[in-house]
Order: C-alpha cells, then sequence, then structure tokens
C-alpha cells in the first residue's frame, strides 16, 4: 500500500493538513496591504513563540542559512569565538567561523554525549581581557539526539559580560523551553520545517539589542545574510527581497494552531513524546545512544547491536512507510533516529513503536517481550 | 467581489493549480530515494530550459540570493568588475560588489533606457591587462521594463576572454532567449516565482566550466551560499542542506508543463504578450518607459502623465481586482508596470487591457477612443 507515508524524522516534520491547504492557495503580492497584514500577525505570534520582545526576522534560507547570518552580522575577522562541537551540526558551525576567518576556539565532547558547561566556564573566567566575543552553542544537537545543557553555559557567559550567546535552537524552538528574554539569549537560530510544522524554505533568527550593538562594528562581508535590511522591513511588516508567500502564509495557519495548543502543552508534548520513546527502547533492549537527562525532547537516536540500524530504517519504511532518519557521518550505519518534533501525536508514538516491534521481530531481534514496548510508552503517556 | 486575484506583476506570477496542488502534498523525506529520483528529473529539466550542459543549482534563496552567490563565488576582494547599471537591479549588484570590496567599476544608463554595449566594448578593449575579472549584466531590468543587449554586450566580453559573464536573468529565464551555452554564459541566477511559475522561495544558478575554474581562486568568504557543495551533492541527486521540497515538488509539475509547451513557444508568447501590451498602451496614449526596441517581454512600465500612477493601480486593483506593480525609489509614483511573465494566457493580457480601459474611463484619462486598447492588443495576438 503506497501513499500513507509517515515522517518521523527531525525534518521535514509532518504538516498539517489546514497548513498545506493554506500554503496551495494562489500567491497574492508581497508589497500589498493583505500581505503586510499577515506579516505583522506572524511577526507578533513569532515572538510569542521566541518568548521575547526582541526582533525575530524571517529569511528565506534553510537552518543553515540562519545560523550563518546569527553567526556572521555580529563579529568580525580574528574575532575569538567558542563553539561548542559535539555532534554534525556543532561541527558545521566551527566551518562557518572558520570560512570567515574567525578565531575558533572549539569546546568538544564525544557524539553523543552532551557539552560539559564546566569547559564553558573556566574558558570564559581565564578571559579577562574579554577577547571571546561570542560562544555558540546547538542547543539540540539533531545528529546524535542529545540537548545541551543551554541555560547553565549561558550563564556563564552572562557572567563574562562581554560575548555575545549565539544559539543554534533549529530542532528545540516550539519543541524545548528557550525562554529568549528571561535567559538574555542574544542570537537564536530555527528554520521552519522542525518545531513550525510547516515544510522547509524558511529561517529565523532572532536578534536581541545587545546583539545589535555588536552589528554596528562588525566587519564581515554580507549581504542577502545582512540582517540589518530584515529588521528595517519587518518594523513596516514587509521585507528587503522577495519572501516565499505562500509558506509564510502557511506559518500564519501553523502559528495559529500553536498559539491554540499553547507553550507549555507544547513543550510537555515533546518531553512526554521523548519519555515515551525512550522507555519504550529500553523495554526492547535497544541502546539509547544519549544519556538520561541529555536526550532532546525533538528527537531520540537509538544504536542496535543485535540488529544493523540501516536494516531497521530499510524495513520500517518498506512495510509500514514509517520514515526514520539513519546517522550522519560516522554514525552512517551505526544509528537510526526517531524524530518526535511538531505535529506529532501521542498517537504517532504508538505507531511508531508498535511497527518498530514488529520489525525487530522480522529482522530476528532478541531479548525483548513482544508488547514490551508499546506497554512502556504507553504508561509514559497515560500518566503524563 | 472578493477572492478572485489576478496577479499581473513581475513576481510572484500567477502559479497553476497542478502546481499548487502538488505543492500542498504532505513532504517528503529529502534524503529519500523518492526525493532523489524527483531532483534527478527537475536537475535534467532545469538543464533543457536552460539551454546548458553546465551545472545548474538550486538554493533556497530569493532570486537576490541566488545572484549573491553567482558573484561571490568566483572573485576574491579587490577583483575589478564592471556592473551594468540602469535599474533598482544592476544598482543591488554594484551594491553586492562594493559589500564584498570588489573594485566596481559601474556602467550605466538612464532608468528606462537600455545599457550601451559600445561602453563595455571600450572598457574591455582597453583593458590590455585583463585587470577586468567579470561583467556583470540584468538581463530583463525589472524596475523599468527594459532588456539589456546582452548578446551584443557578451560578444564583446568573450573578446576580451579573461573576464567572467555573469547574468542576471531573474525575470528573462523562462520569457526571454538565454541560450548559455550557445552563447557561453558563465554564471546566469534566476529565481523561482518569476518565469518558473511557482511561488517564491528558490533560487538558480547555472555555472559553466570557466567560472568553476575561477571559483578555485576566489578567495571571498561564503558557506551557505557557496557553490561547490551544491554542486557536489546535485551530482548525486541530493542537496547540502535542506532544500524546500514541496517547492520543488511544485517545480516539477511547472517544468513538466514548461516542456509540454516548448521553449520556443514560451518565448514566442512573451513576445507576443510584451508586443500586444505595448501596443494597447500606445492606442490608450499612455507613453510607455522603455523605447520601443528595449521593452522586457516579461514586463512594460508605462510612465503616464495625464492620470496618476498610482490612481491607476489602485482603481485596478479596487474594481477588478488587477495587481499591477508601482514604480521602485525614485519611480514611485511615476510609473506603473504590468507584468506578462510566467503563467500568463493572451486572454489575461486583453483582461488587463480592458479592465484598464474602464479605469482610465473612471479617472477621467482623455485622448483615447474606448475599445482602442484592447482592439490594438487583438491585433497583435490574432495576427501572430
Amino acid at each position: 500500500m503506497d501513499n500513507k507515508l509517515m515522517l518521523m524524522i527531525p525534518g521535514p516534520t509532518p504538516v498539517p493538513e489546514q497548513v498545506l491547504l493554506a500554503m496551495a492557495k494562489h500567491p497574492i503580492g508581497h508589497r500589498s496591504g493583505e500581505f503586510s497584514k499577515i506579516m505583522a500577525e506572524v511577526t507578533e505570534n513569532l515572538k510569542w513563540l521566541h518568548q521575547t520582545q526582541n526582533d525575530v526576522l524571517m529569511l528565506t534560507v534553510s537552518g543553515t542559512g540562519a545560523m550563518e547570518a546569527g553567526i556572521i552580522n555580529f563579529l568580525s575577522p580574528g574575532d575569538r569565538v567558542l563553539v561548542g562541537s559535539n555532534g554534525k551540526f556543532g561541527e558545521r558551525w566551527v566551518e562557518v567561523c572558520e570560512a570567515y576567518s574567525l578565531n575558533v576556539d572549539p569546546v568538544t565532547a564525544e557524539w553523543g554525549k552532551p557539552l560539559d558547561p564546566e569547559q564553558f566556564r573556566e574558558k570564559l573566567e581565564a578571559d579577562t581581557e574579554k577577547q571571546i566575543k561570542a560562544v555558540i552553542i546547538t542547543h539540540s544537537e539533531t545528529s546524535t539526539g542529545v540537548i545541551n545543557d543551554l541555560e547553565t553555559i549561558n550563564r556563564h557567559v552572562k557572567a563574562h559580560g562581554e560575548a555575545l550567546i549565539i544559539v543554534d535552537a533549529v530542532t528545540s524552538l516550539g519543541a524545548a523551553n528557550v525562554p529568549i528574554d528571561d535567559w538574555g539569549l542574544d542570537v537564536v537560530g530555527s528554520g521552519s520545517q522542525k518545531g513550525y510544522m510547516i515544510p522547509p524554505g524558511l529561517g529565523f533568527v532572532a536578534v536581541s539589542p545587545k546583539a545589535w550593538e555588536a552589528y554596528e562594528k562588525a566587519k564581515l562581508p554580507k549581504y542577502y545574510l545582512d540582517l540589518k535590511p530584515y529588521r528595517k522591513n519587518a518594523a513596516k511588516n514587509t521585507t528587503p527581497f522577495t519572501p516565499p508567500v505562500n509558506l509564510i502564509i502557511g506559518l500564519q495557519a501553523a502559528l495559529q494552531m500553536m498559539k491554540a495548543e499553547g507553550l507549555e502543552s507544547i513543550f510537555a508534548r515533546h518531553l512526554r513524546q521523548m519519555n515515551a520513546t525512550r522507555e519504550a527502547m529500553k523495554a526492547l533492549g535497544l541502546p539509547l545512544f544519549a544519556p538520561d537527562g541529555a536526550g532532546s525532547p525533538a528527537i531520540t537516536a537509538v544504536a542496535p547491536t543485535t540488529v544493523d540500524a540501516e536494516q531497521v530504517r530499510s524495513v520500517m519504511k518498506k512495510r509500514f512507510d514509517i520514515v526514520l532518519a539513519g546517522g550522519q557521518d560516522h554514525l552512517k550505519g551505526k544509528i537510526f533516529r526517531i524524530g518526535h518534533l511538531g505535529f506529532v501525536s501521542d498517537r504517532d508514538i504508538l505507531t511508531a513503536v508498535g511497527s518498530l516491534e514488529a520489525t525487530l521481530i522480522e529482522l530476528g531481534h532478541q531479548g525483548f517481550t513482544s508488547g514490551a514496548g508499546v506497554a512502556a510508552a504507553a504508561k509514559v503517556i497515560a500518566k503524563s
């Protein structure tokens, strides 16, 4: 049976029907009063979602483009930056910094382990001359399913006083609590195909007043990714370049749904689904890649030892039309990743775990009682 | 009566229903075999549309992002570049070059007039030391409705031998003949919401082998706009960053429609509609902003003297739900622009001209015989 695809990957994530239908309308002109009204509503709701009064700017880019904009707008060649790197995306921000001749000081942890906030504290405290201009952190590391302790690392950045905190919240925004104003996060980047419940094609960058001050002194070259024209135009409910009109109209519908659900419910749902997924994996004898306490509410990575990760993905796709993500780079073939991000219901978790059980039986995986995974997931879901 | 909007602007352009419905499907994973198949088909059809065997790369950007990528990938700080500037977009490429510390030599013409190829010839011939690394030309200047003589300018670039020709074909690709391989165009940038008949959100850059050679020596910093990873991934029918899956599935449908129509028919249709529109404006006593022989097949700019351009736009919108574009920058209020680009039929031209006649009567414009505009347009359309 075809055409009953179920995406359980960390993006693109499933898109609600009302968003798809909103996107299927004939485009309208982006310089019209009608579009400006939509921009005004979307911008206000983005601020709500970001828990901030800062600017939240929309760019036609992927999450990587949003993060690059979030880095290059506030720094100059040779600036020292601490970059957390414990997965593919942390490594990517190191590459971006190197491409722009920043003086990169990577703070690393093994893939699958969270960053150690103490290492940031030590480097920041030792920097009495305030050479460190920014600390760049991936909040939810999509490649490993690890969440880094942004709150603690940010506290050390605040004690430093000078450095900006620049956050990759691509798979945490709309899934985990990222209280920008409460924590004083300077730059937060994210992408549409994640917690936003819409297809890929839009990137978001939230910018604090302190970051705008740094912008004035920043000397890296930029044009399309220069955030100032986006800010100037956003103030007039418009954009410097032609925006992806249909996607923004889809976003309008998605944000209305998110507001109806409420931030606390959204975060609780993601946490509950992470817990249900993790408990199910334990019950099935499948080792979790991220340790307890460091699991991302967006995605759970599993490192099976008795079955082949790629075979699990293959059977899940062929037999049940469920798409799981594989491992990236050196983790290819070693892990599979279950996305529970965005428009995912508790029912979807039970569905995925049940299908995974059937897959394990097909692959001859031993050491679990049939039904144990669903039972473990159901227990978490029922009591939450 | 609401919800019967008709876009006659140079982007977003109207989108066929089958493209909208294709876009409204649930997204699929971008690392799937199914998506790779779509990428393979789309890439092949993009090469057909671009009349080239060169790479045609897709980026999640607006047309400006595509052009910036087309400039910064092939140049180094201090490189001398000739930039044609006779409208808002030519001026924008000057700004991009300046943002990246290139040594910009603008070749200007008044807004509304075409660039003079002789000025390029003189500068290129005088450059015996081959300091000029690139010539950047806007083919169809969207802000004024002028088409520049790319073929002749390119011939002078070829005689120079060293400089790359970098073309803004944002409103000419898919509307006018841009035979990349025949003419030897090195870099050609364009955007989805124009001749492609899909909504905004995708940019395209075609790159010649000569440009890839220049890439290897180019030193401007870049990451998201770095074209090499796009090329490397395109060879495997994938993308370096998450692509706008739904838009690409819409593009697949649009390119199938374009292939069914055929390149010659598409170009003839745009030319016919330009001629019909221009003849209608003459018959209505409305001065054309671009001189005969330099009109863009994508857009006709009109500079009325007896009625207010903004009032024309306002009545056309309020009474007939037809959106025309206004003037940009110093042309604001002085011109209106009729887009006839992409999914526009001959019927649409008659509709727009008929509605414009009624608008002129409402605004008290004198000096034309009612029906003369439609008659002039019909004459062109009937005999073509």
